[in-house]
């Protein structure tokens, strides 16, 4: 997932990009950095924390120059040890550079294995890396030459911010599974975000979104050069509506919250169920279940608080505080779901042990009926694109049908929306990127290509 | 506001007073501590910061014993060099006290007066340490007959977890002006809590709430022994219902969320709009926004994103970035906004300057009306009970009308809850404490009573 | 042990108690604070920590006010879960009052009892809460009357710094057992500490030692007032002098270096030894060695390196790093001991562990004989004046012969110096307090007289 | 500067290495890194800080396995937004390997210019990086022998750990300029370090030191396997000596503690002085210092305390303090030095301006006379091989004679040690590295080498 951010222009080019990265905050929490170029020389802060926690006044200061470009790390599991953050800075042939990237390459081991057996050495674990070195190892004279020989080297989701010294440029990639969005400030700043709402923070205007297979060139004293590297094949992840981005943002013109809307509408229609109460997974399931409420015409409530004082280390529980982790985060409304029957709505079901502790803490608090909807469909297959998702074994919906895994939550009844209804949802003027659903491993890879450790 | 918990009987009172203040940190952020006692002596921590940051694994061990009593402080404003956290500790002629409470003495000036005039020395701002000092002079032999003595020489609000070495006392004024709730955990481990949440989260069933003007003691080998030190005159604090405890608790038989949702049918009874859409200010609103939505027969929406990462320090914006603290923390969904009349629905109104820059927001984001609605009457008389409000000068209602506030902010319209609305929606079987709306100071002190520059 | 300082008439007083405190961190590493008064209103911020921990620009920026006292506290055994930090504040009859302490108050518990059967609270063990208490419980119309009736009902040591918010009063016990220096910056700002290596660090001049017995008031427009409360009876402690003051002060006339110097040419008189080399124990032995050295004609040497990135925690050793606590901090120089006869010069001897652990270092390090020699006479008896001795149990003088102590250290021999012998360095031109060796507990107090858990 | 460390053999590897490091502190503040290999992993942790801040129980417990490197870093001026700690870790084409190098490369910029055109990357400033490329870029099978080749392409100082997944590999270049030493433990565990205190601290036994030109392979269940790679050219460097390593570690069979009296003493021939009294800057001056007095017959005396305490954060200081940044660590005992003759005596004189303030220090104390006398002669050429003197033209010696920076000091008389003098006194077994000296740079490099912006 993890967040990537641009600017161009203006002295306070780093402070926008602190503010940007931390309204996209939610894409990525592990670790954070910005590195900013002021024509003579490239300076990087990077850091695990978050965008509050790693910088303040002192270290912006230091990072000098008119553009700037930012990450925001997703948390991934496994064996940290070595520290995974961006942006990727390196002297290279032409100079310096820096590379912030969102998304996951899935011919990442080939190209890595290829460079190694070229003698390149690898000092993380993130597809970045391998971009910077495909860069390096270029026989083009100019960058921008050298960025377009590395694209036709990676295949797979990307979004890209590249600085060198004096110029920035921003790629995504033909499918546009990832989003990226171009912005300006008043007083004429560039910005580009993986979403909106950082504009909305800043102040900055929405222009249009960078096209799939598009370059833009940004260079002192000069428009932003835009150029079509591949023919656009836009697929755009269905994910990102789905759970991922923020509820404000608007990705290639569609309302997150708004298609959230539309999924738990067309899920009422396809999963109807007599109940008293919908209520959502907070927070990730309101909108879908202010939607499935609406196609329902049944009352919605915030039945289930959200806890939002938890902090990252826990004090070991004593025998009478049972499945702690869910409680200190959810609590239940007794009043409102006594005696009622009831929906609970989230946007999507992976491993379901979360879902099984909230069906057991409604039926503790008195619903007399427990209908679990999902706004989305069966996940069945691992994506390849840099959504975090388990390997296939851990799916559960791989190895049990609804009814199974209802049964198994102890819920009343279990239902997803179908491809069809999520299709529909998002509307029918393109295609997206199902591969979770629908195993359509159209950007290269397969359910069995190795998910790279890093989230880019 | 701050919140109280007192634990009697178990080896892991300590951890279970943890979990509890863990739940209760929406009533208090400032500071926390909790004292243990294991029949010989008294230990204690407290320190700024919230529970997850004051207490660890390490720290939790240390506090040995089978009662612990334990405090969230509330933040408020003005010069706090010297650090006011509870529980407060002291020796003492019979041994070794602790006490936590949560409330506001009106004769706190007074008592304070009169003892420092008798040679009493105060380390803080704390009305706790005036009822330490209460408890200290009295001559009588027993602590039970020395709090007693105490109680009569205080008055507001309180509710007091009083700790020996052996013994646990918990007291409710006889206005039941705070909250305090009595639990049982699975293995005869007592519980006294301000918020029923606080049972919730340690698997504690609820058996009572504690009675106004009732004192109960815990000791060792005993059923808990319940005295009515005062004939009760309830008088709940409304405010507790307006927006100061957790949706999911239960305050004296009535569920937080179930009155919110009633405060906001009524508030569109007394005051409809012809609207398109009725938004909460989030999460403070959202209840009070879904019953006033059910009232009209409009349709609710989540249209304002919460920020939650919002950390403690922040950057000092750039002069694109304006308003920069509402928007760090809100933001407006464009897509359900735009070209809507909106209602946006809050808790209370008290200096109106958040609201003003909400409606903004609104409007910037598309908005063609926006009506502003309180499920809460005019705050026209500053509480001295125990909620911050600000002094009478700074309170906005008592010096505008609805309407010219509603110019002033730039609303089309501005609506609030009548009083009588409000005693409506919580039902009347009793008496509430509206001191904020109708300036009825029942329980001392009044609209000058000094307040004292502590919560407590 | 503790370090107070009181500074007077500058805008900079807050600043200057903080550069003192920094150069006083030797007398107290646990806690340290420093409360201001502008006139109008005492501030005081306190905390667990060294001085550069605690306070930074922020926080004395925050202290304002032109007269500021200051207090570092020594870090004692036993179970701290109650912060005891100085200087101690307090609103009382008259006003508000702070007070910092350094000494031990013999009649301690006899104060305190008779306080609490009076009906006062104790928030802490610290003797400096009987002297805040004593002065607001006086009947004296006056601060100054009231601190004088207070300091009839206190015996022992004690150096006092108090503060009102306009005057600051400064005293010295009549034995003037802890030392306390007047100095004067350039500017006039009068600056009172407990070592005169504050005023060389904060560039004021050394213009006397406060006398035993003595008062002096600071007044805004008025020169210092002088009073003698007591008739002086001087003993002033021999352990300032032994080890505890730093080598650069001068403490009634006396530079501490230059005690120690002669204290080790006394005990090469007394102790002779046939060796080859003195080394000193680091930092504390380094004087008296040399002294020691010097003596005998024998060559010295810094024969033992001390490490001083010594941190606070450490991780739990391996089976192969044993004795490690003294081998992180002390590390022989085998090249310089191999072969040879040398003698291990220390300040004082109390338990005799880490002792033990030396003298076995040096065997591994080679030396053929090892000659362990203390530059103070045998420890016998409990400190009750504010020096941090162990019980009469812990004590190993008070158990063993010189003789038996080598035996079990390994040691070829002990040798310490006699009363006779420190007097003689010290000078015949006064008595000393030399209570640990000699048990005359001259200013109230025996061996027996509990010790106070806390510092002062 | 810095320090490495290897340890094979032990599942304790990385205890030991953490207090090897611990003990080697000195060498290197700024920041501090170990690796581990189980036979499968290799896994790293690093960071900015000190040995006990960056490391603790837990982190060291997540680094498994029985060989492990690390490295502590010297702090070196200039812009450091990017993060260089050691070792570096990369995976490559024979799979992953760490690397930690105390040491200077001369042909660095060479060699990265070489590899950079050839389409490499570089992530950091450090020589480090340098050394994995040339490793990943052989093309030999085997990672000895690709070591080997990487050997014929460096020049200058190194002392390197490397660690495969399984392997662990020391080197020592040919002129054996930085130290490192070979020892084991009782349990067989091998342990190589820069200096020998770390086997002390360790209780490892020292076998031996690495020979110049030696490459020493650790393979599991077989003998440390020895190949002497380059012919030794043997050119220790004499700053070790003089200042750099701790006074009870061995280099090459010398204990740095004895060669400082021995250049002490041979000062005291070279550059007598007609003075009462010799004092050492502590702590570097003292054993100097020592051999001085000693070979003058005139007393020593610690006349300077050093204030241990300093932290890393500084309070602005007032008009009062001057010169604070000096007197904050050392303070003059004026009984000592009043109306004395003394001689000031230090390890080396980069720039001159602490010294300057000692000098003034001294004489407001009360020196009659002020002598400076340096262990070491004059510092005249940059040092290209790991040393961290300044630039030529901040070099006082460069500028001026002994007697033009006496007198701008207000000394009067300033003398060095010859360079035949030092050179005496290290004994002439051998040569040594003198370049700081006699600009006699041997091993490539020149006083115009560009010195690399990293320790190592």
């Amino acid at each position: 997932m993890c967040a990537i951010v641009g600017v161009y222009g203006d002295e306070d080019a780093v402070k926008i990009a602190y503010y940007a990265l931390f309204s996209m905050q939610h894409r990525g929490q592990e670790s954070t950095g910005i590195s900013s170029a002021d024509g003579k020389k490239i300076r990087l802060v990077k850091d695990r924390g978050l965008v509050t926690e790693v910088f303040n006044q002192d270290i912006l200061k230091r990072l000098e120059g008119c553009c700037a470009i930012g990450h925001n790390r997703y948390s991934t599991a496994g064996d940290d040890s070595i520290l995974d953050a961006q942006p990727v800075f390196a002297r290279y042939k032409l100079g310096e550079i820096s590379v912030a990237h969102n998304g996951n390459l899935v011919n990442k081991y080939e190209v890595r294995n290829r460079l190694i057996n070229r003698g390149a050495i690898f000092q993380t674990g993130m597809d970045t890396e391998n971009i910077v070195h495909l860069i390096a190892k270029s026989q083009e004279d100019k960058l921008e030459a050298r960025i377009k020989d590395m694209l036709k080297k990676i295949e797979g989701a990307y979004c890209l911010a590249i600085q060198s010294r004096s110029k920035m440029f921003v790629i995504r990639d033909r499918f546009g599974i990832r989003p990226l969005s171009l912005g300006r400030l008043k007083n004429g700043t560039w910005i580009v975000a993986s979403e909106t709402c950082a504009f909305d923070l800043v102040g900055a205007e929405f222009i249009r979104d960078v096209r799939p297979g598009e370059m833009i060139t940004f260079e002192k004293g000069k428009e932003p050069f835009s150029e079509q590297i591949f023919k656009p094949d836009y697929r755009p992840c269905a994910f990102e509506y789905i759970y991922f981005a923020r509820p404000d943002s608007i990705i290639d013109g569609k309302n997150v919250y708004d298609m959230r809307l539309k999924m738990g509408r067309q899920l009422a229609k396809e999963q109807p169920a007599d109940i008293d109460l919908v209520l959502p997974v907070p927070d990730s399931g309101v909108a879908a279940a202010r939607g499935f409420a609406d196609g329902l015409g049944v009352p919605f409530e915030m039945g289930i608080v959200r806890n939002h004082y938890v902090g990252r280390t826990f004090i070991e529980p004593t025998q009478e505080i049972r499945e702690l982790k869910v409680k200190l985060k959810l609590s239940p409304i007794r009043r409102v779901i006594e005696g009622k029957r009831v929906a609970i709505v989230d946007d999507s079901l992976v491993r379901g042990t979360t879902s099984k502790q909230i069906v057991k803490m409604l039926k503790d608090a008195g619903a007399t009926e427990v209908h679990m909807r999902i706004a989305a469909p069966e996940i069945k297959y691992p994506c390849r694109y840099g959504i975090d998702t388990p390997t296939k074994e851990e799916l559960i919906s791989t190895k049990y049908s609804p009814s199974k895994i209802a049964k198994n939550m102890g819920a009343d009844s279990l239902g997803f929306l179908s491809i069809e209804g999520l299709k529909k949802s998002l509307g029918d003027d393109r295609r997206y990127s199902l591969v979770s659903f629908d195993g359509d491993y159209f950007a290269g890879g397969s359910a069995n290509t190795p998910i790279c450790s890093s989230c880019d």
